[in-house]
Order: structure tokens, then sequence, then C-alpha cells
């Protein structure tokens, strides 16, 4: 028996091991429903079909002047190193509320989440990561529970060999790039390689 | 005991009771978790959280000269109502991917994906619907197994009292605005209200 997981264990490349209904408790079994084109896990008792799908991961780059703000990890995975606000979206928000709620959450930073900036497909994770722009709106800040630390970083300060994850070092050479050449735009793309492509919740 | 689903059965407004634990079959409980500040889902057997978060929707505006596609729903719910492709991603698939997938699912027909759309936050059912331009490659289209009919509609001809989801006339209004001004611009709005804001898998 172990002990409840923190939210920061909700890590990307989760594996739910589907044995049983959660609707029957029954064992469930991996099969293609009639219909369908894709095996599920299927309830042989109540016939309950379990569907597993992308989670999203929402989180924006706060900027306050000419920096940014990043939040150095105090949880696993990749504890110690600096990612943007990030994590999943819960139900009942937008994903303009979720960028900014896990903002307040990690950086205890209040934000306008403004434009969208980068959807990174991750797709070995089952994962669709989306960020925003976002204006800090007065450079107030502190390490939140999953945060050891949260500052402000000029481009040229970016700690870029001590990033957390691929989908946040995307964000922000969009971000710095966008910035350079005046521009608001949005950008696609997708992390199909192996590695560290996690955000905690 | 029910017979098994078929795709189109799983709707927007599913609710999804979760009674037992799927990794050990256990009862769950409704508790908020040390760290987390929500309640979820949690064994109090194995110590498994159980989270439920937003699904996403992908669909696609499929154009042909002047003229878009549409498909006319052989599913509940709205059953003989109008809508654009659209369902759940798929574990394992980009965004664009999914709206490709689904356009030929559900009218034969092969598009490139190409400029975003529409995001529609379905908040009331934990569902963002994300919605994309496309090209249809050729004039050569057929209703899929979720569709009664497939055709091309020009702006004047949209069946406006038909639509089967608010998301999807949202999405088409963005597209013939946007398209009248020549813009490629993408639209964010959120969905609270009741009604029918549901699309089959």
């Amino acid at each position: 028996m172990g002990s409840i997981p923190s939210p920061g264990t909700r890590i990307f490349y989760e594996v739910v091991l589907l044995n049983f209904c959660s609707n029957c408790g029954s064992p469930v079994e991996t099969k293609i429903p009639p219909g369908d084109h894709l095996p599920r896990f299927v309830c042989n008792s109540c016939n309950t079909v379990h569907y597993k799908n992308p989670l999203l991961v929402l989180g924006c780059v706060p900027e306050w002047q000419d920096k940014i703000l990043l939040c150095r990890r105090a949880i696993e995975p990749r504890l110690g190193f600096w990612t943007v606000p990030a994590g999943f979206m819960e139900n009942g928000e937008t994903m303009q509320q979720a960028a900014a709620r896990e903002c307040q959450e990690e950086a205890l930073a209040t934000v306008e989440v403004t434009s969208l900036l980068a959807v990174v497909n991750v797709t070995r994770a089952n994962q669709v990561h989306v960020m925003f722009r976002a204006k800090l709106l007065e450079p107030k800040f502190a390490p939140g529970i999953e945060s050891l630390e949260v500052r402000l970083y000029t481009e040229a300060e970016i700690p870029w060999s001590e990033l957390a994850f691929p989908s946040g070092e995307y964000t922000l050479r969009q971000f710095f790039a966008d910035r350079a050449a005046g521009r608001d735009d949005h950008h696609f793309t997708e992390l199909k390689s192996r590695g560290f492509a996690a955000v905690a919740e």
C-alpha cells in the first residue's frame, strides 16, 4: 500500500493501469468495441467502455517589462530545473483560466492571459501543451508549494541548459523570436522524442 | 447488463461514475488528497488518485472553392442535424491529425488541415473544442458510418436552424466572417449554457 501521491507526482508519462471497471468493479479486457476502430478497455460485466484520451497542460509566459517569470521546480520530475508556470487543466475552467491559475499556484503571481503562443503536441505522452502570453499585473511573486524559487529573467539570462521540459524551451524560443520581430503569432509543434516532456499538475 | 455502446453514444455531457478503483477494484471515495486543493476520486486501499480532466474535441471546416462540407448525423445526440466533422482526439495523434481523421471517418473526405479557427471552452461539459480550417483535396466525399448525408454548402445555403451543436455554429460564423474580411484569425469563446453542445466520437 503506497502513500497518496502529491499532485506533483502526476507526470506526463503517467501510465494508468486499467485493470478493473470503475463502474462495477469487474475485471476489464482490452478489445475493439463494435463500431469502433481502436482497442479500448471494455468491461465484460456491465459493458462500459473506458476511453483514454489526451490530457491538456496549460501554461503561460508571464511578462514584466523586458523580463519573463520562471519557476524552479520543488517536485519531481526535474526537481531543481526551471519551467514556465504550467500544469494540467481542470474540469470547469477555460484554457485561459487554467493558465492563470497555474501561475497563481506555482509563482503566487497574478497575470492577465493574453494571446496564444504555442501548442505542443506531446504525442508520445498523450498530452497537448497549450501556452499563452501573459502580463504580470504587478512585480509581486513568490514560490508556491511546487516551486523552490521564482524569478524574473531577461532573454540573455534564461538558463537554457537548466530548463525542465522541451515544451517550455520551445515556448520560450518562440516567445523571444516573436517579440524581437514585433509579432504576436502562435506556433504548433510535435514532440515525439524521449526525454523530459513532463509538467506536474 | 447493457449492450456495448456505439462510439456515437459517448457524448459531451458524459458522466462517468467512478465507483471502483481501476487499479485494484476497491471502492473509491471522493476527497481532497494531501497537497491538492480539489476533490478527487481516491482509492482507500491502494491510494491511487483518479483524476478527471477536460477532453479535447477536434474538428475542421473543409473548404472546396466557395463551399464548405457538412455532415448530417446518423447517431444520437442530435441525429439528423448538421455538423462540421469533429470528434474526440485520440492518444498518439496531433490536433491536426485528429481533425483530419474525423473528416475522413465522418465524410470519407481527405483534407489538408490549415490554420486554427476556433477554440470553444465548453466548461459545463468539461470539454475543449478546437476547430481548424481545412482544404478538401478533391471534391470526393460520402457519408461515413456516423453520417446520414454529407454535402457542400455555400454560405447562403447553411442550414443554421438545423445545426447540431452551438460550438459548430460559432465555428461557422467565425469562418464566414473571417473569409469575408480576408482574415485567417483564431477565436476563443466559452459555452456555459445548457443545450446541445455535444459531438460524438
